[in-house]
């Protein structure tokens, strides 16, 4: 048995590892066009950066590794430019020589990945203008940020003691994981850093409310996050540098410009072979990775996956994902059983000291599929025990069905903690759990890692109490219409405040119900929504139509979520 | 309708407040006998160490909070000295004032906690001698370090830049949670601590093998333990220090001693209630918390739990379920339906640097059960990507059931992310999954926060090559005594190496394959069990009868593992 691997990186390299150890004697060849094989995608910002400073580091395993362990005949600089799939042939190329050669096979695997969307610009190859998807990408940048721009020359060695030439400018376009990370390793490089995102927010799979502590957080830290503009071309100023033309007229000067607009699956090889392209623009494959083609197979960035929430067909280029599709797509060639579940989309970034991430559904998605059987919460519960130096607040919107409970999805953001939370979520939703099951979580406490009522705990009794008809909320668009009440003490209004609410304190509202409305519904407010929620309980068993706004003051002040003081 | 709840701290505090938000009208009577409510016992070790500062950080929330906020009628320094069940009465007692009175109730709950465990040994009234139970015990502790004992004063005072005193010497009794956290403090107070264990281990909820670089650790950061040998007495010597004196016939000279030698359920009350106590010592509840008696509900350390993985009856004295059953007494008293799921016994405790975690059961515990339906793996992944820096090792142990895959416990140490880990697989072993559910997992990955096949898939892609009969595995005690075959590098046996191994490197396997046995079991070794796994399928499929030693030379070399080399 012959197979043949195009692609030699997260998927391919797991294909070809898990196909050698299930079957001994078969032949894998590993293509890969490129001069590497197995080498980390998700670290090259973080080596622009130089906080991953040797170019040594981001490669996994090597071919030698490849051809010596794994008795897999890898080939780098070999792309393969056509696939015959009646005759089960491919046809390669050394990108070195230029020589094509045929080789056959019994099973082919696709796994060319997803290529940077790089739109027709003017002024797009200008030198300084740069992608951030492969090892020579991030060596160009390196290169040129060290000594190809007459600007920079020198100055950009990293060091922790870097004198810094005032205005030496970067632009990112867009504003996903890899344009986030690298403008923040630029930052760390010294560079003034403008990020453009077409868009109304950045991180666009999260929620816009939950998006904006994240601009907030990056801005404070330097990052000029510019929002609803997009480049529409690039120039050479007179003086030599380059200049990023954009929607709204406006330019902004650059020494380096980065391109972080996005991916799209590299079908060029599948369309070659014939193979089935579904409506987003990847690879059909079935819950085995098998493609139209019953001889070939098809994993990571550039196949179409099942949305394990919403079942519907989408393109998720994580790397997770990828190695896993690439064990499933050897084990059913290796005759073993296996499946694909659909992917939850489960993703984090960190920049600065801050951590943003989340799974499974946002609601904006639901919102698109037309979806009302949801309810979500808002809540500020500390990464640990309050009493213990060092808590930070964890923002967490939990998104579930109204119906049954379902947890649906989860964001969070902070200084501590979060991805830990996301990832407890993660495990959640993939088995289907539901809001009460959060409740009963029975997860690791001691005062330095969390607490006795776990921020997952408190997602489920916030979200019960809401279910049960015990905590009726609102939310900011509906409160700020109607009644507002303010239960927090006089002196935290001083910081803060709402226009048109009446303040009462907790600890005074009981004695001070007379001065409510019976014939409105009153939003409750507080700091976070705990004592809101309180007063909520109280109102409602006094006779009176109380919601907790929720989330409260924080939910309001999103730009500070991002806060080294516990709530 | 009214309730008295004995006891106001963990479970009877939250019992409180969530009938309050339940029920406005209830009539709520809180007391409990210690100076204050809610407070944060598992802080102590930490308040006697000084990281956390000021006692009152250790005070959640004050008896004026429940007064004011919860109308809750909160009394502290107040005991319940007996309870007249039949007349539904309880007797309670000013312990400042010596008055005695009676109070009714509707409900009664009861949440008095654990006692902690003090042996009639000759001399443990001794001054210098405490528990870490309470606030007033730290607050002693403390005295007594900062200026009770006179070879102490003045000398400890918490301060990065003290000067420390040679030879001020502390024994603490109990390798448990609360023993290990104040040696550990103790340490960081400058004192030369030794820690005595009755038994072969410390950390008994652990397997003995996970629990050895937890004692190699904390001896590696100064702490002198000394397992086998439990304190039989104290005395005071002729110039005025402290004698811990014990069963192997020596004796540990001290200037103050821990007694940290564990809990035990707090039944007095219980007793004169005539409610029926447990085997275990503890009070018998139903899922609904309720005793024997329909009036009285019982939560937190005193009560007897089902263990969720065994079913077992069990005594579990963790603030989590404790304050979890305090909200489901409060829910049932209200006419709400809840229940305990019972306890998985997830726990985690950090020293130095480290940390330890674990959640379900342990193969000690299925050794008891003779339960023979099970396997374990064991496995060293790192922390995060090892191409970002910071990388460290998880040395993980994972039990699982064998005819199923069902996931049964899982214990973990490192320097990083095991606190996380342990709470993922927390909520997995809660929704039962299987460690086919493992391998599917799709968590939080960046490069410095997971792996894109993070220690859980891992965990699960191990486990299932396991059970698929892909990756045959032995483990060392049996290893030791078949054919060995290392196939690490020549250098890295340089540094360790084990007595009789035949050593063939990865590389030069396939080509040296007629060197080995084809009638004898061949225990294959690496450094961590993955160069291992390749070497047993390749030797499999020739025909070979291989087994991979589970964990390699990491399972071996078990007090070097909380390490800061990633693998």
């Amino acid at each position: 048995m012959k197979i043949i691997i195009i692609g030699g990186v997260a998927g391919g390299a797991s294909c070809a590892a898990r196909l050698r150890r299930l079957d001994e004697k078969a032949e894998i060849v590993m293509v890969e066009k490129g001069p590497y094989v197995s080498y980390a995608n998700c670290g090259l910002p973080y080596h622009v950066g130089g906080v991953i400073k040797e170019e040594s580091h981001l490669l996994v395993a090597n071919e030698q590794t490849f051809i010596k362990q794994f008795n897999v005949d890898a080939r780098t600089n070999c792309e393969a430019i056509n696939v015959l799939a009646d005759k089960k042939e491919v046809v390669l190329k050394n990108v070195l020589t230029g020589e094509e050669y045929t080789e056959n096979y019994d099973y082919l695997v696709l796994s060319p990945g997803a290529q940077s969307v790089r739109p027709p610009f003017p002024g797009i190859d200008l030198p300084g203008i740069f992608h951030v998807r492969t090892v020579p990408d991030a060596r160009s940048i390196v290169e040129w940020i060290e000594k190809g721009n007459p600007f920079m020359s020198g100055m950009h060695r990293y060091s922790g003691f870097q004198t810094l030439r005032p205005k030496t400018r970067a632009v990112v376009v867009g504003g996903g994981f890899i344009g986030i990370e690298t403008a923040e390793n630029l930052i760390h490089r010294g560079f003034e850093v403008t990020l453009l995102q077409r868009g109304e927010q950045i991180l666009l799979p999260i929620d816009e409310e939950m998006a904006r502590p994240a601009e907030a957080y990056l801005r404070k830290n330097g990052l000029n996050i510019v929002l609803n503009d997009g480049a529409t071309g690039f120039a050479k100023t007179e003086d030599g540098h380059l200049e990023v033309q954009t929607n709204s007229g406006k330019n902004y000067v650059a020494d380096v410009v980065i391109l972080a607009i996005g991916v799209r699956p590299d079908t060029t090889l599948a369309k070659l072979a014939g193979i089935e392209i579904g409506k987003r623009g990847g690879i059909v494959v079935d819950e085995n990775m098998r493609t139209s083609d019953p001889n070939i197979f098809a994993v990571g960035d550039v196949v179409e996956v099942t949305d394990f929430m919403t079942k519907e067909q989408t393109l998720i280029a994580l790397a997770g994902p990828a190695n896993r599709q690439g064990r499933i797509a050897a084990d059913i060639i290796a005759g073993r059983k296996a499946s694909y579940r659909g992917t939850q989309g489960t993703s984090v970034i960190g920049f600065f000291d801050g951590t943003v991430a989340w799974t499974g559904i946002s609601e904006k998605t639901l919102a698109r599929l037309e979806e009302k059987d949801y309810e979500k919460v808002y809540l500020y519960p500390n990464s640990h025990a309050g009493y213990y130096p060092g808590a930070k607040p964890i923002a967490m919107k939990v998104i579930f069905r109204k119906s049954d409970g379902k947890l649906l999805g989860a964001q969070a953001l902070g200084l501590d903690g979060v991805d830990k939370r996301i990832s407890v979520f993660a495990a959640y939703l993939q088995m289907g759990a539901t809001i009460y099951d959060l409740q009963e979580a029975e997860l690791c406490y001691a005062p330095q890692f969390g607490s006795a009522k776990d921020p997952i705990n408190f997602a489920g009794f916030v979200a019960a109490d809401v279910l049960a008809g015990d905590m009726p909320i609102s939310h900011w668009p509906e409160a700020k219409k109607g009644f507002m009440l303010d239960v927090r003490e006089g002196f935290e209004l001083a910081v803060e405040r709402v226009d048109g609410a009446v303040n009462i304190s907790l600890g005074e509202l009981r004695g001070r119900l007379n001065e409510l409305p019976k014939d409105k519904t009153i939003h409750v407010i507080c700091r976070s929504g705990q004592r809101a929620y309180y007063a909520t309980r109280m109102l409602a068993q006094h006779g009176f139509d109380a919601k907790n706004v929720s989330g409260g003051m924080l939910s309001l002040a999103q730009t500070h979520l991002f806060s080294s003081n516990p709530d």
